[in-house]
């Protein structure tokens, strides 16, 4: 894999204005902030609310999410966050990553990122995945044949699937959002033995801000980025968190009287130096 | 809590003998090893298999689950596990557990087992658990009532569901096995903003030997044992693995073309020291 | 059932607007009309649409519904009717009748209502039911306890369910509109071995003026109404469809790139002769 | 369609013995015995039960089912069918049928199976139907089309599908037995805006005997019989019952506590006018 393209840093500006209301005092626990690693760096960033107080700040060590919680008395709240973050490009996937590890080989942090969950059922998918794409090639050709498949088979449609769809549900509906797209990606994965996880973002040059999702596969001992929306560049992808699957990366969990009243997202990018956006999927 | 009763040891001695047949090369990963800690001694154990080969072990840190892997040629290959266990039986829950935690107070690993998962659909059930289960004070009054509630609306039914169904799927049936008492505690206490996980183990006085399914929640900053099936008493569960439901938790995770043909369990208990079974959950 | 109180009849005067928008040719199924019946007679009715164009009409003999069919260029049609309807409220469900007849006592033409349809698995809630109702004596008290179950365990909530929305799906939910509502009845009946349909209506004074769902089952020989929504009195229910769910009768069959733009719909009450409302369910 | 074959007539001697038991005083409501119509003549038939008693027979006019019903006390009982039946087979299906109605066009009684069903929700793949049989020409060869696809795609497995598995379902498993393919196969036709029923019979050469199931389109004004499974000539099918799915055509209705002990069949051609087995689906 000499011929990798070199190193590429980018550096991009996001934010995110955040508006609930709260019928009875309770909380937000926000997954809102870019992780920090050894490819994607925050240069500085900022979390504030309209109530003046302060956040709880947790991050997940394993897979360096981070989390923000703040209790909230019964009215309205606004959150703004603001960062600057440097995001290298370093590592392209390419039809040289044709391995795909037994599972006895996997460490036991990634073995279960083979199991099912709760939006992607896997135990039922595993004559259809092995019938679709049981003939590919192992590793990224076969991950790309899912990619794809999804982008030609799945509509994008927002409005047809909703917070409590799965990946069966939408395989069945044939449409969905970024959400959905990933969770069958995700699914389709680990049906046919590799490990697969759901990561959230902002991203750049997305038409509709808001935060958008993708997923990652283990191949050749290291987690790759496929998105199989192509609604934007992987370059500017962003990442915020990553899980099994849209049950445990979501933006806010909240205690049950909060609502979402508003949204804003926005992703500018700092430095000029373009990649070219390529059909083939792009790691992190 | 002054008045909880002193600490009782227990030792036991558990076993099980797994056959597998395999129609090509594939591996097998067994979980089915007692764990290790502060109230789960391993007094002396042994795993071997009829391939003569070495397992790979692995243990999971954050709940000390231990994985045995092995690459099994086509045939037949047969797994015995043979162990001493001590387990002290430290904590009784009482009605004196009546707090739970607002999110935000709890720990990022304790969260993760409030979000669904692939059999605990909790995000479809908050408004029937808020019916059903809201009235009762918080902590362990209503895990308890949780528990009472499946022990007498759910019957205890082999056959009426399989690998496959989830908890909403039992508690549409009202018939299931242990496995779906779990499933089905664990997503009612979710719903409730209480974080639960699954759990199997050895059970003794199990009266069809097997692996056993209970559920853990979260109260007061530790995890307690609740078991809805009052199958065997508490006190004799020898755990084995701990995860966010089945998904995560089976016995063996296979290849594509492995089968189990055979399974057998027995626990003996060598220390007398009995404990009376009560209707109250008792805690590891 | 000697004390049942005299025929008393009502005139209404309803009508309904609905404007479609078709991106292709394609055509209308529309079932609006009011059933010709002994208790409940057309007085007076039209029909008409903005093309000018004569409809198809079919009235289907085994449960009187009428069907007007059209077939529509590619724009916009807009569609009224309306019609002045006498239906007589006659036959009072009291607890007199309280004989559930075994199934080889009923016509064939009833026994289809028996068996599970696509809003209604009641081939999966047997045992549910059997807890819950089996109790109850047989006959109009089960039906009621039904209903009563229905009213206070369902919430009232538009935006829960949608138009795929089953009746295990709602009984999850523990939300839905009056077509849930009517789903989960005749599941729950079907399910003890009653036999249950589905009816559509005009219904006076509801409140969010729309067609409204109601449910309708076998006992002692005719069909009696049922509505646990109670949301508008049974007796300003001026009959339109009736059917095994809501899949086979709904307003309008469309051709696939078919819209429905706006619908408006009014009932008055011509004549005087007010019966007051009971929680006792009223047959038609 | 001037050239199809000339009226070829088969004689079949069909038997079945069904034993059943019983918990408690209950009944049978058995779909049993052959339909009488222009194209399938009942020569001779006998029905018989082990307790002496009279069976109360019904017949559907509209589709010709015949239901034979049995009160049973607690206990066991065993049915005996035995029939010689005479079978046309006329209508051979071409790709001259090409012509799809608009629903305006359809009778009533044709109409109601373009609804959704129990195991048929066709109303959750009208995208995926359009996407995968969009592009084909209407009439035979999109039916042809559809049953090619289910043969190529779904495997013929007994064990993984139940009685409550339904076309969705099955399409996700990619497997299941005669009755998953007709629900599949009725549910892409209505997905398609093409009538489609689900029909059972007893099947000359099946390799394991038991009931078989089919299905029915409504082409160019009457249903013509298609087999996705290829499982017997459809030249040896005996038709039994007609309905919307597997929910109204089960072999037999019973009350809760009765239980199938066992089930034999048999299927003997006793005329010799052997008919080539050809890869297109024949006309009943």
């Amino acid at each position: 894999m000499n011929n990798r393209p070199p190193r590429t840093t980018h550096r991009f500006q996001i934010s995110t204005r955040l508006a609930y209301q709260l019928a009875q005092d309770g909380w937000l626990l926000l997954n809102v902030a870019a992780t920090r690693g050894a490819t994607q760096r925050v240069v500085s960033e900022n979390i504030s609310n309209s109530l003046g107080a302060d956040f709880r700040e947790q991050a997940v060590p394993e897979d360096a999410s981070r989390f923000h919680g703040l209790p909230v008395p019964a009215g309205d709240v606004e959150i703004v966050y603001k960062a600057i973050v440097e995001r290298d490009i370093t590592d392209y996937v390419s039809s040289e990553v044709e391995v795909e590890s037994p599972l006895i080989d996997l460490p036991p942090e990634v073995v279960r990122f083979l199991y099912p969950s709760r939006y992607c059922e896997s135990d039922k998918l595993a004559r259809l995945a092995a019938k679709a794409f049981g003939d590919l090639n192992p590793g990224h050709e076969r991950v790309a044949g899912i990619c794809n498949w999804l982008y030609h088979q799945i509509d994008y449609q927002p409005g047809m699937t909703d917070a409590h769809t799965s990946a069966v549900e939408c395989l069945t509906l044939r449409g969905g959002v970024c959400r959905d797209f990933a969770h069958l990606g995700i699914t389709f994965c680990r049906a046919m033995g590799i490990p697969a996880r759901y990561g959230s973002a902002y991203a750049f040059e997305l038409v509709q801000p808001d935060f958008h999702a993708f997923f990652e596969v283990w191949l050749e001992g290291k987690w790759w980025c496929y998105d199989a929306t192509r609604l934007a560049p992987q370059e500017g992808f962003i990442r915020v968190g990553v899980g099994h699957d849209a049950a445990d990366t979501s933006v806010a969990t909240m205690s049950a009287s909060a609502q979402l009243l508003n949204m804003e997202i926005s992703v500018e990018k700092l430095s000029q130096t373009p990649v070219p956006y390529s059909e083939a999927p792009i790691g992190f």
